[in-house]
């Protein structure tokens, strides 16, 4: 019998050309279907939350598959974990109602930036965290962020130039933290434009580093220009934290 | 004017050969007595607490090198650390007394054996932890733990049938740890013959899983056979914590 299945998937983007299916690359939906589609015999789609870009992270995306397999929910999770690559791992597969749809039903999505600041460089985990050669001002860098909260027109955000569909997004919440040698960078919202986070924590970067004011964000935000905004940082610091429903 | 620095550094051993310089093969010793040689103008000589085998991991190896560079203690772990690969990082430089040896004048060192026994696979530090499909008993363990401790002939741990010296070592501790799905298991003794740490931990997993009682240590010892203890575990859960001195 068909089922939707929701599921939790942790990756290390490092090697993936994003989330998304695309011809003869590396990706994480790629290899979600890949190895689901043995499983059933057939083509199946996955549908995440979102696309993260190559490189990025996630530690809890969300994604549904209708399928039909005969196995149980323990069991899709473990055949998934058996066959998928080391650096994805499903944590959970759960049946969902039918019309559950991983996208159109998320409500807020948590993604994290980290950047290492201390003297020394970080072996462990250097593919998850940009280096930093100084510690910023966390304080401007609040100051900044409480600017960009709400809903707002994030076009001087956006990192794909042809996007034609509405830029209009809701911040709920940037929390940033320094604790020892990490600053993390969390935003919560309904929904992010391409590179956003990384156009965001670029632009906070700079106010930090007292290269801009936190006072510019309103002139920022209000120019709908991608080149009024700060830098793009790299991708490996970025993580999807989670998505709510 | 030349100096001996003592010098603390961790590194990612996934893509090396170990500690120990061979020719034509990537090492820790090798890389730093690389980079340092270009900072001196001359071949240097690197000496390490002890030799990490290929693909182990340390966390604070000590190690000493005599030089003349004309650069502050800073000066020397920023050069360092600037041109050391990405998984190699010197936490610090310092001068030490012209006699101080990392590998003689070293009184413990402390190795952690790192197991992940979840349903599911960890995506983030795969690389550094070695997964198991059940979780050992913990308590079986520690009583066969409590009988290593102390001074014996460890003959049947070495994994190196050649070796013609002394095969007589003291443990202090071995701490076994179990915190939601990760298992360790620390050692901390006068010195470790090769592979001692992992074949210490492939017996003491052996006993957790029912396969030997740990009322078979004193036999295994008293064996002086390498064929009479447990499996030499892989490299990559193995990490070097400190050195004590």
């Amino acid at each position: 019998m068909e089922r939707n299945y929701k599921l939790t998937v942790s990756y290390d983007g490092s090697r993936y050309y994003g989330w998304q299916v695309q011809p003869g690359k590396n990706t994480i939906q790629g290899k979600l279907q890949d190895v689901l589609g043995v499983l059933c015999g057939k083509e199946v789609l996955v549908i995440g939350a979102g696309r993260t870009d190559a490189g990025v992270h996630a530690r809890a995306m969300t994604a549904n598959v209708h399928m039909d397999t005969g196995l149980s929910e323990a069991e899709i999770r473990d055949y998934l974990n058996r066959y998928l690559p080391e650096d994805i791992a499903v944590s959970e597969v759960k049946i969902a109602s039918d019309r559950f749809h991983a996208r159109y039903n998320a409500l807020t999505k948590t993604y994290r930036y980290t950047c290492f600041c201390g003297p020394v460089k970080s072996v462990f985990d250097r593919k998850y965290l940009l280096r930093l050669d100084a510690v910023p001002d966390v304080e401007r860098m609040r100051r900044a962020a409480a600017l960009l909260l709400g809903e707002h027109d994030f076009k001087s955000f956006c990192g794909n130039s042809h996007f034609k569909k509405s830029t209009v997004r809701r911040l709920d919440a940037i929390d940033i933290r320094l604790r020892r040698d990490y600053l993390t960078i969390t935003c919560t919202g309904t929904g992010f434009l391409q590179n956003m986070v990384r156009i965001l924590t670029g632009t906070l970067l700079e106010i930090g580093f007292g290269k801009r004011e936190p006072e510019e964000i309103p002139a920022i935000l209000a120019a709908l220009d991608r080149t009024a905004a700060g830098y793009t940082v790299p991708p490996q610091g970025l993580c999807l934290i989670k998505v709510d429903y």
